[in-house]
């Protein structure tokens, strides 16, 4: 066992709280999967250990794969424990010679105010170079998979027409971005006006869909096949009916990613709908599907953001993000999730 | 206009006998599809030009797919033309140096007994190195597609897992003995405890699954599962629901390809069936789907050769053939592909 210190040290007392995830949801996600636990924490360091106090706290879709039973890319998330997540937070204490007392971090610490994370779990951010809350956003895990997702499966060339699922979240709004840098023609699809104004006159987008004004999903895919006249790189962040729509469009040799199928996690995952074959369009096309996952392509950050962090700085690649304040609302900020009301990256400011 | 010279030269008639394609099907092809033409024919040849005797004729279910009017990988086979089809057969006059009377040639030339075909048009082969009807299997378009697909598309590694459906079939039967060659554990799908036998005890398979002795999707992913432990590579050349049965079982990485869908050939191209979603298994599983035509290999067929032709000479690839005899057999032997009663390559030989 290590030795610990306290020589010239006062103690402290934090009072902490934690989301701890209690319940598998069968559908929606809400507060009635968590229980709230309150309980006093020390600052009380082990050697090389760093008191952090979150400031930004990340909920993510893929939190709610993880959730189900079965049918994750993982082990099912634990119950009983505090929800997984991202976070961006200050160092309060340290007892690491990497760190001290007011720096930014972030970490994996979940939905807690206050986290003891040995010194190998922090990244250090410098807020010079961007906002703290991009190591949450597009200098973080939904940036590595927008851009590994787009330039490793999409293969985007200039002149290809790229569609985005989603395109107005996290993840789609820097694919789109991404896509629009690699010269091809980008057309995003989103659900509503507002929404599909971001993506063209915020984003400059050469087109948007608004999915959800069209009531069925041939009117959908002819909306879609006016504006594109065939899909080279689908990057899908949806699934269901939008990826129903497009996939019929693809052009010869196209590229479809599968980055995500939100429509799909309110329970669609355990007990699939029905949607029509089309695994003929691949075969005919000579196309193909691949799904990717951030975790992939961690050892590779470096790559992007020696490419991507100057844009980020120079501020030629928007970040849009959309705070909720209030650690009470975490459950409800991840429900809203899969009601596609936020723009961009969606943040619990706590 | 060429000069033709027909100095040493008796005129002869050959009564020609043609299949052609009248009517696109809506959901079978057979019969009422096809008219049959029968013309003289003169041996009169421009520079070049070679006339060829078909002895065997392919029936393929690509042709099925070409036959509809849209949704196809092509322009639809045109009416009122001969079916197209490759074709084995014999020089009987040549007015070219490159073939003699008697050679054994292959040509695209369709349903037909006579046709005149430029050499460009004409591959001689050699009757010694193998049988001459491996031009449309093993050594020919269902030959192509097996190894580049499965070499490409399907990346085996040794102790990989690949799964064949239509695994009696002409390209999954050598697909399946390329995997046990690239030091896969391949596991067959077909129909019928003949064909399943087939597989194990005469093709050296690990198993076999009958997806005919299944009522539903459910029983026949468990048998497979049951023998398999997991996909590592999905080699599909059936779609429907034996497709469906087999995804959810993909392992991290596994690579399907799709190479063919023949159980929705009769119509349900067109107006597909409704089937459970899958794409969050490709999410999941980091998985690829590709499709892979047999022409976009055309340019490497000496690739193929050169590593296949000597396994075929020493006998060591099985090249599984059904004959039907009669030139008047050809719609209802393209017909009975969709039966799945063929084991290996269907020919008729006329």
């Amino acid at each position: 066992m290590a030795a610990i210190c306290f020589l010239h040290y006062i103690p402290m007392n934090y009072q902490n709280r934690q989301w701890i995830y209690a319940t598998r949801p069968d559908g929606r996600v809400g507060d009635e999967h968590y229980v709230l636990r309150e309980s006093e924490m020390s600052d009380a360091l082990s050697i090389n250990e760093v008191l952090v106090r979150a400031r930004y706290i990340s909920v993510d879709p893929y939190m709610r794969i993880q959730q189900a039973e079965r049918n994750t890319y993982d082990l099912p998330h634990p119950l009983g424990i505090v929800q997984r997540a991202g976070v961006v937070g200050q160092v309060i204490a340290s007892n690491s010679a990497g760190f001290a007392e007011g720096d930014w971090v972030s970490a994996y610490s979940g939905w807690q105010l206050y986290a003891k994370c040995h010194q190998s779990e922090l990244t250090k951010l410098d807020a010079e170079a961007a906002p703290v809350t991009s190591a949450l956003g597009v200098l973080g895990m939904p940036g590595r998979t927008a851009w590994f997702g787009l330039m490793e499966a999409g293969k985007p060339r200039p002149g290809d027409t790229l569609v985005v699922s989603g395109a107005a979240g996290a993840v789609g709004s820097l694919v789109a971005q991404f896509g629009k840098r690699a010269g091809c023609r980008v057309i995003g699809i989103a659900g509503g006006a507002a929404k599909c104004s971001f993506l063209t006159d915020t984003l400059g987008l050469d087109a948007a869909v608004d999915y959800r004004s069209h009531a069925t999903v041939e009117s959908l895919r002819a909306a879609i096949d006016a504006v594109t006249g065939g899909v080279d790189i689908y990057f899908d962040n949806v699934g269901g009916m939008v990826t129903d729509a497009v996939i019929p469009l693809i052009k010869l040799r196209a590229r479809i990613v599968i980055c995500g199928a939100i429509a799909q996690y309110d329970g669609g995952l355990d007990v699939p709908d029905l949607a029509p074959r089309f695994l003929q369009h691949m075969l005919f096309k000579r196309a193909t599907i691949q799904g990717i996952l951030a975790r992939d392509f961690t050892a590779r950050m470096g790559e992007m953001l020696e490419v991507v962090g100057p844009w980020v700085k120079r501020g030629e690649i928007l970040s849009q993000e959309t705070f909720i304040d209030g650690f009470d609302q975490l459950p409800a900020a991840l429900s809203s999730l899969f009601d596609g009301r936020n723009l961009g990256k969606l943040l619990v400011r706590v």
